[in-house]
C-alpha cells in the first residue's frame, strides 16, 4: 500500500479524487487539507464520504506520504507544491500550474507570476494517451484541464496522422460542476436550470494547453483553434464537438471513405488505451458518468466533408480525479486501471 | 376579430399555437382539429389549456376560419393544406411541406413523394427578418425548423454583408421539446436527464433550408455548412453556435476592429426587427423562454479571428409557433408584435 | 391607467411583479427600487425584462404611485412601507411583516421587533380566495407566504366545512426560486440538482401563518399542523399534499361517498374563486407554470380513509408575485383577473 | 467465485443488478437474459456495460449457476423462477411475487392469479435490516418494492420500540428511474422536468409490503398506512418523509426529550446494518446516490410533538439491485458489504 495525501480535498476534484483513493485497492489514503475547513472532519465538509473519517488538516507538512495530489487553484498549487516537489516526493497536480512549457502563455492566461518556473520543464503533461512512458518516469504530474483532455482526446489521432487541416473549431458542453462549488450566480440553481448559454467568448484558459498538445503531434503546422465552452443544466459530463477539414489523403476521399479511413486511424491510435471507447455511434455524457473513460466517435459529415469528432467524458473523472489517479498508477509502477474500473452510473 | 383554424393541434408546436393565439387580441380561435384525440376537448389532452374549451375536430371542412395554421407533420400537412389553398384561405405551415423551393431537396431529405410541388414557388419562406414584405402579401407561408432559424439569424448579417466565408459549422443545442410529444428512448426522463449527446451526424432535415436562405443571401459563393444539433437535458430553448472565417475587410481588420464592424452589420440588419435583439453578452436560452425572441450574439474570437456568432430563441416560440403568429400577423394586415410581446418567464 | 411603485425590484418576486405590471392593461410601472443595483437600469439586472427600461432607484419618494408593491425581506418591509402606509397609498407587501395577527408569533418566528405592530390589525391577509372583500377595501395587504398559500387554498374548504380533524400534515415540494436569488451551497446547482430533501425541520416560518388563517374558518378546535418543506430540483412550482383524518359526516361515510362529499364542499367553496381550479386528477406543477393558478385536487384514501388533497401552484405567481396582483386589482376596483390570464408554459 | 444468472437484464433494475455484480469480487457473472433484447449482446443494449461483453439469452435453462437473480416484472418472475426454485438454486426476486405472505392481498394488488402460492411462506422477505438471519438460510428471497424498503427503514425502529401510534402518513419522493424503461408520457422528458405531481391515489401496489412488515414489528395494532408517491425531476433517489404522532412514554416527554429517545432507538435499531446511517442532518437522496446505503433522519417536530423521520435511498441501490446483492452476500456467507462499498457518487 502507498500512502497519498490530497491538497485542498473541500472542491469537486478534491473530493473525487478521495472518494476514488479511498476505494483504490493499492493506495491508502493518508491526509488531506483544506483552507477554510481545517479542524473539522472529511464527513461533516463531505457527508458522502462518511467512509473517511480523516481529520482537515492545515497542510501535509508533517504526513509522510508517497505521493501527494494537489486539487489547490492555480498559484496555490505550485507555492504550496514546491517543498513536496524539492523533497523529492512524487507529486500530480490538478491545476494550471505545470500544464504549459511556456511561462509567457501562463502567465498571460492567468495573469500571475508562476512561482516556479523552472519547473516547468520537467513536468509532464498527465495525458497517458499521449504521454505513457514520461508519466511512469515523471516526478511532477500536471493533469491537463478538463475541457482540453476532451478537445484533445477528440483532435489527436486526427492530427497525428495528418488527417485534418490545423484550423479548428471546438465547441463544448460542460455540466456545472465544472464551474467548482464557489457560489456563483451563474451556478444558483434557477439561473442555470433550463438554460445554456456559451461563456469564455473573450478567451478560455484551456485553450493554451489544447494548442501546445495538439502542437506537438501535428505533422501539419500549429493547430488554429476556436474554442467556445458552453454550461448545460447537468451536473457531470463534457462533450466536446470538434470541426476540421479533412487534409491530405483523406480530403482526396468521397465522405464513406473518409469514415472508413478516419476511424482507422483513431482505432490505431487508441489501441493501447484502457480508458478510450472509439464508438460507432454518438457518443452521451451520461455512459461514462462516475468513470475515467472517454468515448470518442470520429465521423466524416456527408455533404460538406468536414471532420466532424465528438468526445464525451465525465469532467470529475477523465477530466480531473480520474486522470489524476490513472497518472498515480503509472507514477507509482500499479496497473494503468488500478481503481478506475467501475462502469459509469447509467441511468 | 379574425377567425383561426389549427390543424393537429396535439403535439408542442400545435399547443403552443392554441395558447398564443387565445391571448391574441385580435384573433377568435375558432376550431382545432387532431387525429387521435378527435371527440376529446382540448383540456382533456392538455389540462394547461383549460381556458379553451374548444372540441378536438377530425376536419376544419365546415368551420369558416380567416386563416389556417397547421402543426401537422411533413407530408400530411400538404396533403390535408390542399383544400384550404385552393379555396384561397390563407395558410401557414409548420412543416417543412413548402419551405424548400427545389422539390428535389425535399424529396432526398424528406424520403417522400411531395403531394403538391406546384405550389412551392409560391409558398414565401416564414422568416420575416428576411422576408416580411412577401409574407405580408402571401397566401401561403411555411414556418422554418427550430433549428434553421437560429443559424438564419445568427448568420444572415454575416453572410448579407460579405463579411464571412461561405464555410461555416453551426453547433446547435436544443431542449427536449424539439424532439416533440412521440415517445422515443432519446427522450425518456431517466435517458435524456444530465446527458448531452449529437444526432443527426447523418444529416439533419433542417440544413437545406439553411443553405437555400442563406445562399440567397451572401455575395459569397453558396453557403457550405457542418450543421451538428445536440439535445441537452432541458425543455424549451435552442441555442445555436455558429462559427465562420470572417472574409473580406474584415478578415483585413484587427480583431477588436473586427468585432465592432461585425455589430454595426447586425446592428443594422436587424434595425427593424421587433423580436431580435443583438446582445453586448453572450445570450443565454432562459432568457427568450415563452418568447418569440431571438438574443443574436456576434463576436470575433480574439485569437484565431474567426467569427462567432451565438443565437438563442425558444424553439417552441420564435423556433415554431410564435413565428407562425408573427407571420399571421402580417399576413392579416395586423401590427407585427401583436400577441408577442410577453416578456421571458425567468427563472 | 393607474401607477404602480416596485420596492426591491431586484430579486424573484420583484422581478415578476415588474413582468406582471407591465403586461397589466391599466397599470403603468412608474417606477422600481433596489438595494445593490441601484443607479443600473433594470435590464441591465434581469436581461428578460428588456421592455421595461427604467433606472432602479433608491427609494420611491420622490415619486407619485397610486400603489406600492414591496420585495423587501420581512423588517425591511415595514420599515420601507411605513412612510407609504402614512401617506395613505395603499400598499401591498410580499414579506412576512404584515401577516400575522399577534405580534409575538411574529417576533417568535423572526427574531425582531416589529417595526409597527399597531399595523397589524389593520393589514388585510391577501389571499382573496378567504378575503375577497376586506382586500378590496384594504390600505394595506400582506400576501403570504408562498408555502402557506397551497396548504390554505388545499384546506380551507376542508376546514371551513368541517369535514376534516384538525391534526393535519402538510408535506410541500418547493422548486428553487422559492429560496430566492442569493447564493448557497443548497441552490448551488451542481448540489441541488437531482436530489431532494427536507428542510426547516425545526419549524418554518410559513406555519403560523397557516394556523391562523385556518384556524379562523374551522368550526373545529384550531389546527395542529406539522409542516416540512421539501426542495426539489425544478425551478418553479409547489406542490403541497396534506393529510387529515376525515371528521364528522365525513368519518361516517364510504370512501367512495366521501370522495363525492368532499369534492362538493371544494367545489362550493371555489366557486367563485377564479383562479382556483378542482380537478379531477392528481395536479402537476407544471401546469401552472407561469400563472396565478392554483389547482387543488381532494381526495379520500380508499384504504384509509384519510383526506388527502394535493394543491398546485406557482411560487413565483400564486406565490407571490401573481396573488399580489390579484391583491392590487381587487384594491384598486379593477377586474380581479387583469393582467392575470395567461395561462401556463407547457411543456 | 460463485456463478450468478440475472433474468431479465434490459430494465434498469438488470442493468445495475449486472452493474454491481461485474464489479463484486466473489460473484462471476455468468448469464443474462432478456426478452425483446435475445441474441444481441449486452453492451449494444446498454452501452454503459461495456466490460460485460455477454451475449443475452432466452432463459438460463442451459447456464449452471449458483445463484439466480430475476429482475421480471410480477407474475412472469414467479413463473420462470418457478424451474429453478425447483432444482434448489437459491433465488432472488426483485419482483412482487414473493413479498406478501398473503395470496389474497397479493392478487388483489396485482390484478393476477399468483402462478405459486405455495412458495409465500418459505420466501423471505429481503430488507437484511429485519430479516437477517433469515435471509441468510434462505433459498428464495423477495426484495421490497423501492417505496416499501424507504417507508419501512423511516419506520421500523419506531414500530419496533412502540413509540409511534399506528395512523401513519408516507409521502414518498421518487426519481423517473422508479417508474421503469418502459415509454409513458409521465416520464417523457418534457413533460416530466420542471414538475412534481402525486400518483397512485387511488392505491399504490407497494402499501401492502409496508403494512405487513411493520405490523410483524409494532407492539402497536396493525398499521395503518396513508402512502403517497410523487414523481421528481430527477433520474435516482427516494426520499421518503413519514409522519406519525407519538406513542407511550414518548408521547409523555417534551419535543426535545423526545427527540434524543427517538434517536437512540435508532441508533439501537440500526447498530449492526452496515448501510444504514442514523443522521443529525436533513438526508438528501443526492448523498446515497449510486449506494446501497439509506440515510435515516428521526425527529420530532418542535410544535406538534409529532414524529418525523425521513428517510433516503438510491432506488435502484437500496431501492432495489444493492439489496439483491445485499440478499445474496448473505445467502452465499460472503461478507454483507461485499461490492456494496462504493460512496455516493457527488456532487
Amino acid at each position: 500500500m502507498k500512502r497519498a495525501g490530497i491538497l485542498n480535498v473541500t472542491g469537486y476534484a478534491g473530493a473525487e479524487l478521495a472518494r476514488l483513493l479511498h476505494a483504490h485497492p493499492d493506495i491508502e489514503l493518508a491526509a488531506v487539507t483544506g483552507r477554510s475547513a481545517a479542524g473539522k472532519r472529511l464527513p461533516d465538509v463531505f457527508p458522502h464520504l462518511w467512509q473517511i473519517d480523516l481529520p482537515i488538516a492545515e497542510s501535509l507538512e508533517d504526513v509522510s506520504v508517497d505521493v501527494v495530489l494537489s486539487a489547490l487553484p492555480h498559484g496555490a498549487a505550485a507555492e504550496q507544491l514546491l517543498p513536496h516537489i524539492e523533497r523529492g516526493v512524487p507529486v500530480i497536480d490538478l491545476s494550471a500550474d505545470f500544464r504549459l512549457k511556456r511561462v509567457d502563455e501562463y502567465e498571460a492566461s492567468y495573469k500571475v507570476t508562476h512561482p516556479a518556473p523552472h519547473l516547468l520543464q520537467r513536468a509532464v503533461f498527465g495525458l497517458p494517451e499521449l504521454h505513457r512512458g514520461e508519466i511512469a518516469g515523471a516526478k511532477l504530474v500536471a493533469v491537463p484541464g478538463c475541457h482540453a483532455t476532451g478537445v484533445i482526446l477528440a483532435l489527436a489521432p486526427a492530427f497525428a496522422a495528418g488527417l485534418i487541416e490545423p484550423d479548428v473549431v471546438a465547441d463544448t458542453k460542460t455540466g456545472l460542476s465544472g464551474a467548482g462549488r464557489a457560489l456563483a450566480l451563474a451556478v444558483h440553481f434557477p439561473e442555470a436550470d433550463e438554460s445554456v448559454a456559451p461563456y469564455g467568448l473573450d478567451g478560455h484558459r484551456h485553450l493554451p494547453e489544447m494548442t501546445q498538445e495538439l502542437g506537438s503531434l501535428a505533422e501539419a503546422p500549429a493547430p488554429e483553434i476556436t474554442f467556445v465552452p458552453h454550461y448545460i443544466p447537468m451536473t457531470r459530463g463534457i462533450l466536446s464537438t470538434c470541426y476540421a477539414r479533412a487534409r491530405g489523403r483523406l480530403a482526396a476521399m468521397s465522405a464513406a471513405e473518409a469514415r472508413v479511413e478516419l476511424r482507422r486511424a483513431y482505432d490505431a491510435f487508441y489501441a493501447d488505451a484502457p480508458f478510450v471507447r472509439v464508438s460507432d455511434g454518438a457518443p452521451s455524457t451520461k455512459h461514462v458518468m462516475g468513470t475515467n473513460d472517454a468515448i470518442v466517435h470520429p465521423s466524416v459529415d456527408l455533404r460538406s466533408g468536414r471532420v466532424v469528432v465528438a468526445c464525451a467524458i465525465d469532467n470529475l473523472g477523465k477530466g480531473a480525479a480520474g486522470a489524476a489517479v490513472q497518472c498515480l498508477n503509472l507514477m507509482l509502477g500499479l496497473p494503468e486501471t488500478a481503481g478506475l474500473r467501475q462502469m459509469a452510473l447509467f441511468p
